[in-house]
């Protein structure tokens, strides 16, 4: 008769601790398998406890599979291996690099001010109201949808509806949707290059193949463009990272008429466009195409917060019907509530608002930045287009390249970036620029990244 | 002279107006390429209007590229293309379906209760603290990683470091990072048949090749499993989505020596795991695995809301360390400010008592549900495992096939789910059996429930 020390068991209800060493022995094969546990009543009386802690222990073996009952018969035991032998146990994890922390960091992207306040007003609102509980529809909540299209009209000009709009977690996974979209056999993408390495690895993870388009004063060159056989091109026009350069109108045709001649695709990434400090907007892509060629994306990381994960593109009609063929399936990867929330700020004019203070801030940060940098010794020239939140900054001559630049200031915590970096095609017309993000450097901050800049690039 | 009836404008201002008849008479030809504009104090004093009012306008004119400003000599018209005639203005754009409104919904994954009350605290917290404004870590938030980690050491026995963990917006988002992850050139898919038909559509849309796996009573029929070939294999062992299948010790472990003998993986979805009504959960795959074959996965959507939208991953140390190098540039797509609220709901035990009022919620409601359908006419038998959120309903046999009945119902405004629709390889034992989610018939809508079915299912 099976005997267990049930004093031994512990913190462990007596029950639990008769199921383990049930378990244990099965596992061991001290208890072999067709062999017939004793009957509950039996084993109660011989362990002193109620028929009901063990018929609880033979029910837990029963649902596990240890063992089997037949009805009349008996609780055998079944067929189980015995414990694998431990072959990996404390295989090492490897760990996670900790967050690194910098004095000065210039190359993340860095946002100011969030409208906190009203946020948490408007997610007050949304949570009594239970509204964030449904699931959104795939393409993303209505209500959002219909206010990022009236935002597009009042402020870019462009005429949306709400149903060309699909809402996503953010530019990356944007481009998979596109990617999937887009990048099926034979699919050719042109990227400006320099530019932002996320899309070629988002592109190229999915097996597509891109082409890096070198760029002039003006975007992509178009003789590469036409030379490249790219049936899609993935651009900024408005203010391209990280060069800063703006397409004017003229080029802007060019594109399209590219795009009309090859049966191709364009994708107007508009990151980084709210923010123009001399004039107006130029039209986007996508509202001079009459020709349904651009698929219009953009975020509201540089707008609003980058940790806020929220992102759109608007498909033109023919695009759209494969959309929702291909890709249809695919459930909304913003929460409902965020989407609830953000549709209101949006509506409500919260939205503009913010983008008007932001940008009041940003252009006197800017003017100030500039002011600064352009006269500190390691600058030779500055070049801004009076747009977006970075500019390049160009170093006196220095024997030194790039990366061993981008070591010392680390060794310094100053983490920089260079345009070297975001080429794939080298250029030596790239070297020893660096690409700074200023949105983060109010006044003492300024003071102290120049004072960090300075050790960095004028001590030995 | 350019002469311009300026009184015309209505509510734009003198600059806006002048810069758009500019640009349309450029755009138009009118102003030919080439030609030089008036100069701004001649067209001022001809128009009557100050020489600010002009500056502004040939300064958009030319920031956009309309014009170029030749030091000393004045503005000249640019080339650029006359409108591009309207070929797809006005393209219709495919309406989206309007969201159906259903009598009764028996398909929809329901969930009830939502912690609304705790949630909007929590989130109040987070937001006055600002703690939500960093973008996260890309695997995560570190302390919603340690949460989630102590959750699966506490409740499902699961040795797991935080830094294991990779968070996603949702089950869709983690089978896209798997796809990439396991899908190169010659990776097989063996999916369980009947399955959820998005596993099958995400990593079929990657382009990986998926292999229909039929299951008998204890889950994915072994000669099967390695008849195909596979070296991935994607489960729900707790609680098999739709069959409502739990697969037993024995085939776990066998399971875990197909991945051995095949150099495969094993993705452990473990969605619907939660709410267990008979005995306690089998330990799952990823504890039971000593040789990191097994990727655990998870979401909230079941236990918290579908619409949250977080879900994990948990990746055994060899794949971690594949999934750093080659998918680590992917950033979090799950909002700072998310990922901040569920850590605390996790942390401070707030998720535990929700997760166990929610299971005698559902436990009371299950029994009543049961009860309630065991007594119709219409049903021939149940299916239920004691665990999950939906149970297998089968029909009396009757004439129509599924897809018959399937119409029947919806025009009366209910939406059905049949067995048969989640099977890739047909078999008429899926026929006439309905997949009922029960978590959102509380008393009265049981009622209803049962009222609608009844006129769906009885009468002719």
């Amino acid at each position: 008769m099976l005997t267990y020390d049930l004093e031994a068991r512990g913190g462990l209800s007596l029950y639990e601790y008769l199921y383990r060493r049930l378990r244990d022995d099965i596992l061991s094969g001290a208890l072999t398998a067709g062999e017939r546990l004793p009957s509950k009543r039996a084993l109660a009386e011989h362990l002193r406890v109620s028929v009901v802690t063990v018929e609880g222990a033979y029910q837990q073996l029963e649902a596990e599979g240890y063992v089997d009952a037949r009805p009349r018969s008996g609780f055998f035991v079944s067929q189980v291996d015995r414990r694998l032998p431990a072959a990996e146990e404390g295989a090492p994890v490897p760990a996670e690099e900790p967050p690194r922390s910098w004095r000065l960091d210039l190359k993340s992207g860095q946002v100011d001010p969030f409208p906190s306040a009203l946020w948490a007003r408007l997610t007050r609102q949304v949570l009594s109201e239970g509204s964030h509980l449904s699931p959104a529809p795939y393409q993303g909540l209505l209500s959002l949808r219909e206010a990022i299209a009236q935002d597009l009209r009042d402020f870019k000009g462009m005429a949306v509806s709400p149903e060309q709009i699909v809402v996503g977690a953010g530019a990356e996974y944007l481009y998979l949707l596109l990617a999937q979209l887009l990048g099926r056999e034979g699919t050719v993408f042109a990227l400006e290059d320099p530019g932002y390495p996320k899309i070629r690895q988002v592109y190229g993870k999915w097996g597509a193949v891109c082409r890096p388009i070198p760029l002039d004063g003006q975007g992509m060159r178009l003789e590469a463009l036409y030379a490249s056989g790219a049936t899609a091109a993935h651009l900024s026009p408005a203010h391209h990272y990280p060069t800063g350069i703006v397409t004017p109108i003229a080029r802007r045709q060019a594109l399209l008429r590219w795009a009309e001649e090859r049966d191709a695709v364009i994708i107007e990434d508009d990151y980084d466009s709210e923010f123009r400090f001399t004039g107006r907007p130029i039209p986007t892509l996508q509202s001079i195409d009459t020709r349904g060629r651009v698929i219009y994306m953009n975020t509201f990381s540089q707008t609003i917060s980058p940790s806020m994960r929220v992102g759109f593109m608007v498909l033109p009609p023919r695009l759209l019907e494969r959309y929702r063929r291909e890709l249809g399936f695919y459930a909304s990867t913003v929460p409902t509530l965020d989407q609830q929330v953000l549709a209101r700020f949006l509506s409500g004019g919260g939205y503009e608002r913010h983008i008007s203070r932001a940008r009041k801030k940003y252009r006197l940060r800017r003017a100030a930045v500039l002011e600064r940098f352009q006269n500190c010794p390691f600058a030779a020239s500055i070049t801004d287009r009076g747009a977006g939140l970075h500019f390049l900054l160009r170093l006196k001559d220095r024997p030194e390249d790039d990366e061993a630049l981008r070591q010392r200031a680390e060794g310094q915590g100053v983490r920089l970036s260079f345009l070297s970096e975001y080429a794939a095609i080298p250029n030596p017309a790239y070297d020893h620029t660096l690409v700074i993000n200023y949105a983060g450097l109010d006044g003492p901050r300024l003071d102290e990244a120049e004072a960090l800049l300075r050790e960095v690039f004028l001590t030995r």
